[in-house]
């Protein structure tokens, strides 16, 4: 079908023993009739052992820098600035790697053997490509703990300073690439934001989950005329101060440090509403055994949120969960209207911006969804 | 759950005998145990008999204006610019009543008795709410047949030109609003249009299925080089030259009348190729027994779009069929994709915009999708 992962109990070991190979060796996948279908990145260790990155011939170096060529024209054609997510793993080919470009600057994380035996060439062929002042190798997250990779967070090449600025939709940002999660920032929500900012002018915005400030700032970029972050972090709270500063909007910026939902029930209890709520939550579903309670926690926020709304308010619901299907996100909020006796109908839904392209053949590669809900002015007529 | 409709075979016919009741009449709605659920508009002939209208009281004219209140209230918050769909039937709580507006001007769609005998009361209500230049009735439509109502085409109010001028997405443009395709306009796609319109820039776009230009117009007013508009009827070509006039890029339209697939098939033997392909057609799959050769005639005009595609090229791939998920013409075009041994992604996918807002317990409210298919450089690797 073109999926392109191997799972450990596909393997006829008795013919193919797992155990003698290395982590990041490159095998040839043969079918059960022994017609070759490819060439492979294995990790034995791995219930997903392998993923196929050649269908005729071995993976090298020059088809790593044609990958990459690939990805960066794909970008350069639909971007019109070099901020976004330049490589996004098993979608451009190359499984288990993640290149964010903040203009001059690279951030790199890397989250399969296959991959890090080729870092070299990987930072050799970004700087042939696209020339940075500095690339971060930010390779100290969770994912490498699954792969048994060792944590690391380290330039690679040129300098990189603290925060890096970039821009998404037009608005000039700072993105903490080294002590932020992931890269330092998440890129796969900027046609989301964008379609928020066209409705904030003038708007009361409640940011929930708001790390940094993407969708928030974004607002406030926009003419919100105030904006309140709500992080458990005070770091991110930080980094969303020193980004309303860099807009001229500090002044509109309002900062809760706390969880998320315990800041809504706080707000709820002092009668505070909003214009617009902005829900970005971490995946509540990150494995499958977690989707009963995942999705209640998801039921949980909304109803929440939904409770903070005014009256013809605009709630941007979100989830990254791989997990949670965008319908089922759809039905939670159908379920929390009812529950609630609140008119609600769906503007619009979105996914990833073109950055994050999803492999047809490979479901994984989508995971975001965002719903903006329209809260009617009366009760379920 | 929350749905409005009710099916003929789910009525206790021998409490509540159909046959008794006249097409348009206000019911009340009991359960089983006998608790009211509300009152409906019914149509005793129909197979969706009754659609709820009102869960407390009898609908009424009064509650009639409400909604119209509401359902501008909506389109007001969301859109700068007084051209769109103003009434989008269930999911304003107007089951069978459609209105979209043109700046001064109102098109009228009728699909239901019930709305057919309130008619006086909503023509007064729209003329208080907007105070139109003119309001059309476009109830000379195929949906009208179905609940035996007569087919009529005329200006309840006002005066209504042939071709009323309106704005999408920033591009002037003419409806021809008493001969063409339902109200006049498919306002529908203005999301997906506007997300092409970013990257048409210098390209020499092909639109298949073009009516009035409304992909491949916006697309000229956007910068492309070139736009080849291909439809079955002279009558639209001509709408397409007529807003590519307006828009000073006449020179640079191409029109071919004709099938869709006989044009495709033809551009194939003279080596065409296009930067970037619009695939809009009408809906194949108008019933569900339609569902099999249906999608085949998707997957058909698919892969006969990918091959008129330039390597980096573009397809907007959109279907209007309620019956086809959003996951099956994605899988569809897989398929496609994995036939021709052509590398594509799916950049974004997008639905209706917020003045068709989705009820989220009625599915049948979301029935648009759009998938934007990059084309990559090389085979399936």
């Amino acid at each position: 079908m073109g999926h392109l992962w191997i799972y450990s109990n596909e393997v006829d070991t008795k013919r193919s023993p797992l155990k003698g190979l290395e982590p990041g060796e490159q095998c040839e996948i043969l079918d059960s009739s022994g017609k070759g279908l490819g060439y492979a990145l294995v990790n034995p260790n791995q219930l997903i052992c392998g993923r196929l990155v050649s269908r005729k011939d071995p993976f090298t170096a020059k088809q790593l820098k044609r990958r990459l060529e690939a990805a960066l024209a794909l970008r350069q054609r639909y971007f019109p600035h070099p901020s976004y997510r330049m490589v996004y793993g098993d979608s451009d080919g190359l499984p288990g790697l993640v290149v964010d470009r903040f203009g001059d600057y690279l951030v790199v994380q890397v989250s399969s053997w296959g991959m890090e035996r080729m870092l070299g060439n990987i930072v050799d062929a970004l700087v042939a490509l696209v020339n940075p002042k500095g690339i971060l190798l930010r390779n100290d997250h969770q994912g490498r703990k699954v792969e048994e990779l060792p944590e690391v967070c380290e330039v690679a090449h040129g300098d990189v300073p603290q925060m890096v600025p970039f821009e998404e939709n037009g608005v000039a940002l700072l993105a903490p690439v080294y002590q932020g999660q992931k890269t330092g920032w998440f890129y796969d929500h900027r046609d989301n934001r964008a379609r928020l900012n066209q409705w904030v002018n003038g708007l009361n915005v409640l940011d929930l989950f708001s790390y940094a400030g993407g969708w928030g700032v974004q607002a406030l970029a926009n003419g919100a005329a105030q904006v309140t972050c709500v992080d458990a972090s005070g770091q991110a709270l930080d980094w969303c101060e020193e980004n309303a500063a860099l807009n001229g909007r500090k002044d509109d910026l309002v900062t809760i440090q706390g969880k998320a939902v315990d800041a809504m029930k706080q707000l709820i209890a002092e009668g505070q509403r909003f214009d617009a709520i902005v829900l970005d939550p971490p995946a509540f579903i990150k494995r499958r055994k977690d989707q009963k309670s995942g999705e209640a926690a998801y039921r949980h926020i909304n109803e929440l949120a939904l409770r903070l709304l005014e009256k013809n308010g605009l709630l941007v619901s979100a989830s990254c969960s791989m997990h949670l299907e965008s319908d089922t996100l759809l039905e939670i909020l159908r379920g929390a209207g009812r529950h609630l006796d609140k008119n609600i109908s769906i503007l619009g839904s979105g996914g990833q911006g073109a950055d994050h392209p999803v492999h047809p053949a490979i479901p994984e590669t989508r995971y975001l969804k965002a719903h903006f809900v329209h809260l009617a002015a009366g009760g379920n007529f």
